[in-house]
């Protein structure tokens, strides 16, 4: 796969552009862990990619069943095995263990591998594997998919259809392992999107371990109000039951969690302290009208943040001139992701000095592109926005 | 209607004790404020209980829309005008505007009329009240049915179908009065409870009200989190979604309840800032174990909170002799409703002298019964327990 950074037009991620003359079904997968998301992605990649699947687990029958459920094409009886000649390595543990997987896959797999895992916080796991050998070719993962069941027997490949998949490289990071990662996760239908680790664990704090947290608080709450009033819960219907209904979900799971995300949820908890003691101060102080407001400003927040990021329009081409150091596709990617541009493909064209190249990155509509372009000058390099069908 | 209350055996609100001779075609009610509930009351008191329903709204339009979709016989221009003659009144206006609609039918109506509301908080109602003339004849009340939709277009008779509908006397409360009423509830499909006027406001406070200020505030916070970041929400499904759904709902109906329950839900707040302060604290000691068993108790309290309170089983009455002093019948109620006995039917059965008199109580279940009667005994009653069957 590695022979394909060389300059020539490349494979689509989208079927706006010409498709690669290298069939995918000569990408070699790994997946170590074989639960509702490492199935998963072992189903998409053979269904959608037509890959070679190999996977390990720790429970043997587990690895059996995801094989006869054509998650993987075959089992290996290690890591090492696993990962052998495999291009992408997917680390499918629980967040606690993944640190040891992680090092072990980057210690058994080709020099042109990239790791990547799929845990539900990324700096703790960063921050560990820094200073890890060949740590260049992790990149942190966290696609946002499948929290309602478990179990390989629940894998399916369209789980990860459209769903948004955080990639978190950081400095330390390869390009071509960050670009080769992000073309696999496009063509599995997930929507890859760089975030910083640190980034990635404050925005997953606030919208989703925070929500857990409420909720075990409020039901805790109501059991001991309640008991106090010799109270059964009343048939309230939807209020409390949909703000509880995530309270003591996946204890195991959630336990590492908190556990790697411990500062971020801590303050995000401690944010939403103020906000409820200004509440309740606004609330005791009769300014119905004032309270009016603060409940309407929550609904204008909700519609705003639920708004449909519907985008949309003809891919487009931007040519970036970079000079071939590490950490550049790291950083536009993250630039990007960060002014919430959807990067649809990239490519990396490497000099034949190996000391500049350009990179290519495909926009959805004219005007996201020309705003991906502003966001790319800005960190210094020299962009060229080709116009819809150049190349 | 009054005539119903001579000793004989009286209508039943379950099939398992023998009809009423007397049809409930002759009842008469009055609804003034036809909305939702409003309109469902109406179109479930002539379709249940074929009765006389007559309607009073300040909005011209909405009236005549009731009389149209069959929620009332026909509308009346004034409350003086929809009351007469009604033997239930039911006040179906917004919480805000209660107090005087209540006073004015209270004015308006017959001696014999039981005069009733639909609001969601009831310790400021009943508050304002004490002291207006024929308070004996207001019995507070709140269905717990219909928030999704608004407007008479929305009733349905069958929104209150099994819905539980707090009934909240006083020691001022008429007996005969809150009899009525609840049989009249009953026979709406819904389930009556009687249930202290602040103990209703706490309990709401903590299920409804409480998660309505927690969605308020977290979506809040995502969106302050959010912009800090420069981040958009990401697709996180269920959890922020689910736990925020009620944000911002109904500004209106929300400003009048948070006005009418400013403490309780200021207490309920800052109880749950209590144990979010734990839980940061917890989360950030980095105590694995014991933060999963705080998140796996929030899970049990959950299930237990939530588990169907089914009981079932014949109905038994419970025959308790009183002295006819106001407020027996409120105080057995309630006492009943505290210990989560559920009353399916009761009758009054005063003695000649009107000095003492029986009451008779159903209760579905032997086991329940045989505890409902000890709780009776408890307040210094005479009760016997009945046989199955026996009258």
């Amino acid at each position: 796969m590695r022979s394909r950074f060389d300059g020539s037009p490349r494979s689509p991620a989208r079927k706006s552009r010409p498709s690669d003359p290298r069939p995918t079904s000569e990408v070699k997968i790994a997946v170590l862990g074989v639960g509702l998301i490492g199935g998963s992605i072992g189903l998409a990649a053979r269904q959608r990619l037509g890959a070679e699947v190999v996977g390990f687990d720790r429970e043997p029958e587990r690895l059996a069943r995801a094989v006869q459920l054509g998650a993987l094409d075959r089992e290996a009886a290690s890591v090492a095995e696993a990962v052998r000649g495999a291009e992408v390595i997917f680390c499918a543990a629980p967040v606690g263990a993944l640190r040891g997987l992680v090092a072990e896959a980057l210690a058994a797999s080709d020099g042109g591998a990239v790791v990547t895992d799929v845990g539900s916080t990324k700096r703790a796991l960063t921050d560990a594997l820094a200073g890890e050998p060949n740590v260049g070719r992790f990149i942190g993962g966290h696609p946002l998919a499948g929290a309602e069941t478990a179990g390989v027997e629940n894998a399916r490949a369209e789980m990860l259809e459209g769903a948004r998949w955080y990639l978190t490289p950081t400095p330390a990071s390869s390009g071509i392992a960050y670009d080769m990662l992000q073309r696999v996760v496009a063509e599995l239908g997930a929507r890859p999107q760089a975030i910083a680790p640190e980034v990635h664990d404050r925005v997953m704090a606030v919208v989703s371990h925070l929500p857990h947290v409420l909720a075990n608080v409020l039901v805790r709450e109501a059991a001991a109000a309640l008991s106090e009033e010799s109270e059964r819960l009343p048939e309230v219907g939807t209020s409390f039951r949909d703000t509880t209904r995530v309270a003591g979900a996946n204890p195991a799971v959630w336990r590492d969690i908190f556990d790697t995300n411990r500062e971020a949820v801590a303050s995000e908890i401690e944010a939403t302290v103020e906000r409820l003691r200004e509440a309740a101060e606004l609330i005791r102080s009769g300014d119905a009208d004032a309270v009016a407001e603060w409940h309407r400003a929550a609904g204008d927040d909700r519609r705003r943040l639920l708004e449909s990021e519907l985008t949309g329009g003809d891919l487009r081409e931007l040519r970036v001139g970079v000079e071939n150091r590490p950490g550049t596709v790291a950083e536009i990617a993250l630039a990007l992701g960060h002014a919430q541009v959807n990067i649809e493909d990239m490519a990396l064209y490497p000099a034949a000095d190996m000391r500049t190249g350009a990179i290519s990155i495909w926009i959805a509509g004219s005007e996201e592109a020309e705003r991906a372009a502003g966001v790319v000058r800005e960190l210094g390099h020299t962009v060229a926005l080709l116009a819809a069908g150049e190349r």
